[in-house]
C-alpha cells in the first residue's frame, strides 16, 4: 500500500485538496473545536455552524476582493445545476461556445427557449479563446455567459469580455487560482470539487443589482437566487461539512498569502509543463499560448499508441489520475491550488524520462 | 474541553452519527483504502467512487428489501428540492398536510398549479395523524404526498395510506428506522442528514414503472429523475463524500442485524422517553399514543418559564441541542439510529432528577 506523500493527484475533478486542511479534517473530525461532536453532526442553525458559514464568506470576499455591493451564496447542485438556474433566473442569454462545458450551459437554456450561441471555439476543436464581436451578440440577450477555464480543453480567459451585458461566469475549475475582476462579473459561479473543497457545494457571487433583476416569480423557491441571499444560504439545510471544508481550504490561501501569490506558483507551475511540452518531439498541446489555462494542462502523445504506456507508467510513479477526459482522451495534468510545485516537476522529470526511453 | 463520549447529542439534524463510521472515516480521510488519496480527492468516475455507489445501492436495496423493479438515486439539494421536483416530473399531487415539511411540500407544488391540500391534522396543532378519506382526493391528482414522519411534531404514519394514488413520501426523518414497505409506495425520498450521513445528499427511491410515467420533456435535465436513472447517479458529479459516508453508514446497519432490530431498539428508546413523560407531572407530548414518532419526541414543561432551565441544565450535563425547532419552541429528543440507548437513558435520567428538584 502506498502512503500518502509518494504520490501526485492530477485528478481534474473532485481534486487533491490542501494537505494541511486535510491534516486539520482529520484532526477535528470526530469534535470540532473541542464541542464533541462532528462538524457533520451539528445543525446548520448551530452559533458554530453560522460561524464557519460567516467566516467563510468573509475569507472569501476578502481573497477575492469582492465588492460590498455582491452577495456570496452557498448552493448545492454543482455548475450543472447553475446552468438552467441562470436563464431560469435572467432570462435569454448569450453563449459563448468553448467547450464542452459552455455548451452544456448553452444547451441548459436552448431547452428553456432561453439560450442562443455565438462565436465560439468548436471551428479550431475550441483551442483557442475566441475574440467575441460585439456584432454577435443577440440583441434580446440578458447577459453574456462564459466558461471562464475550460477544463478539458485547457484554455481560459484572462481578460474578461466587456460587451456591455451582464457578464455570466463559470469558474469551477478557476476560481482562487489567481486574482479576479470580480467587478466586471455580474455572477459567478463554481462548483467546489477543484479549487475549494469537497463535491456537492456550488459557490456563487452574485452583484446585488443584477439579483433583483431576477424575473424569478413563477420559480420554485429553491432555484432563485433571492432565496439564497435573503436567507444566508440557509433556507434549508446547506452541504454544511463542505462549507467547512472550504472554509479551511480559504484560511489556507490566506495563510499562503492570497491570491496574487497563488497566481505566480501557478504560471511557475504551469510554464514547467508547457515548456516541458513545448520543448519535447513527444508531447503536443496545440492551445494558442496566449490562452492556456494554468489550472489544466491537457496534451497529446504524437505516438498515440503510446499514451496508454504513459498513464500506466505514470500510475506506477505514483503520478494519479493524469488520463484526459473521457470524452476526448489524451493526457490532461490538472494542477490547482493544493498541487505542490514538487508535484509537477515530479511530472516533468518523469515526462522527459519516458520520452528518451520511447522516442 | 469535553471528550467525545461524555455527551449525547439529540440534534434533528444535521444529527449524530454512528461512533463507529465516525472511527472509519477519520481513519482513512488522509487515503482511503491506502490509494493515499482521500476519498473527497479522486474522480467520480473513478473505479473506487463507482464501487462505493454501488455498494451502497446494494446495501440500500438489501436493508429497506427494495423490490427490483425500483431505482436508488443520490441526489443533491436535500429534501427541500424534492418539494418542488416531485409535481414537476409526475403533475399535480394531492398533500396531506401533517406539519411544516408536508405543508412546505405542498407549497412547492401549489406555487406551480399542482397540489391540492386535504384532511391535514392543522386543527389539533398536528398532534396526530389523520385518516385520509378517499372521497377527500382530488380526482385528478397523480399522486399522494405524505411527510411520513413529522420532525418538530413526533408523529409518524406507521400503516401506508393505501388509496389507490401512487403513493410519495418524505422519509428524511425516519428512513432506516423499522422495516418499511417499500412495495407500497411509489417514490420515498430522503435527506440525509438525519438517518442516513452528512448533509447535501438526497435519496430517492423511485418505482420504474412511476418513474416511466413522468412527464418532464421540457424540464432542465437535472430536475429530471430519469437523468439521475439513466446515468446512475452519475450526470454530474454526485456529492461523493457524502456517498461514502452513507455506504458506511448502511453497513453499518447490516452489521447491527438490519432493520428489524434497529426498530426494536428504536422502540425501546422511544418507550423510555414516552414511558418517562406519561409518568411526569411536569413534562407533556400530547401526540396520540399510536400515532407518536419513534425518532423525535417533542414534548413541552408545564412551567414553560422552566424550559430554558432545562435546556441549560441539560447542556451542562452533555445533553446536547435538545432545543425544540425554533417555530414551535418546546424540548425535542431526536433519537435517530445513531443515539445509543445509553443516551437515552441518562436523557430520562435527568429528567427525573430535574422534576424531583424542580417540582
Amino acid at each position: 500500500m502506498k502512503e500518502k506523500g509518494e504520490i501526485y493527484n492530477f485528478c481534474a475533478g473532485p481534486a487533491v485538496l490542501p494537505a494541511e486542511v486535510m491534516e486539520k479534517v482529520k484532526e477535528e473530525l470526530r469534535s470540532y473545536g473541542g464541542c464533541g461532536m462532528s462538524v457533520m453532526e451539528i445543525s446548520h442553525r448551530s452559533a458554530a455552524f453560522k460561524e464557519i458559514l460567516c467566516e467563510a464568506k468573509s475569507r472569501l470576499k476578502e481573497l477575492m476582493s469582492i465588492p460590498d455591493d455582491y452577495s456570496i451564496l452557498f448552493l448545492q447542485g454543482g455548475a450543472s445545476l447553475q446552468f438552467p438556474m441562470v436563464p431560469m433566473n435572467f432570462g435569454k442569454g448569450a453563449y459563448c461556445i468553448t467547450g464542452r462545458w459552455a455548451k452544456k450551459a448553452f444547451e441548459a437554456a436552448e431547452l428553456q427557449g432561453r439560450g442562443e450561441a455565438f462565436s465560439g471555439s468548436a471551428d479550431r476543436n475550441f483551442e483557442y479563446i475566441p475574440k467575441i464581436d460585439p456584432a454577435d451578440l443577440p440583441k434580446d440577450a440578458k447577459f453574456l455567459h462564459i466558461c471562464d477555464n475550460n477544463t478539458l480543453y485547457g484554455t481560459k480567459f484572462f481578460a474578461p469580455p466587456e460587451m456591455g451585458l451582464p457578464l455570466v461566469s463559470d469558474m469551477s475549475s478557476c476560481i482562487l487560482s489567481a486574482p479576479c475582476e470580480v467587478e466586471k462579473y455580474s455572477l459567478i459561479y463554481a462548483g467546489a470539487q477543484k479549487n475549494i473543497g469537497p463535491a456537492g457545494l456550488c459557490v456563487v457571487i452574485i452583484k446585488n443589482s443584477f439579483l433583483e433583476s431576477a424575473e424569478d416569480e413563477g420559480l420554485p423557491l429553491m432555484l432563485r437566487y433571492r432565496t439564497y441571499a435573503e436567507h444566508d444560504s440557509l433556507y434549508n439545510t446547506p452541504p454544511t461539512f463542505a462549507v467547512y471544508v472550504a472554509n479551511l481550504v480559504f484560511a489556507w490561501l490566506e495563510k499562503k498569502g492570497g491570491l496574487k501569490v497563488m497566481e505566480e506558483i501557478n504560471r511557475e507551475k504551469a510554464k514547467l509543463l508547457y515548456d516541458c511540452i513545448g520543448n519535447s518531439a513527444l508531447y503536443l498541446n496545440k492551445v494558442s499560448p496566449r490562452d492556456r489555462s494554468i489550472m489544466n494542462v491537457p496534451f497529446r502523445l504524437r505516438r498515440r499508441d503510446l499514451e496508454p504506456v504513459f498513464l500506466a507508467e505514470a500510475e506506477k510513479a505514483g503520478l494519479m489520475n493524469l488520463k484526459g477526459h473521457w470524452s476526448i482522451g489524451g493526457i490532461r495534468a490538472s494542477i490547482y491550488n493544493a498541487m505542490p510545485i514538487e508535484g509537477v516537476k515530479k511530472l516533468v522529470n518523469f515526462m522527459q524520462q519516458f520520452e528518451g526511453e520511447n522516442l
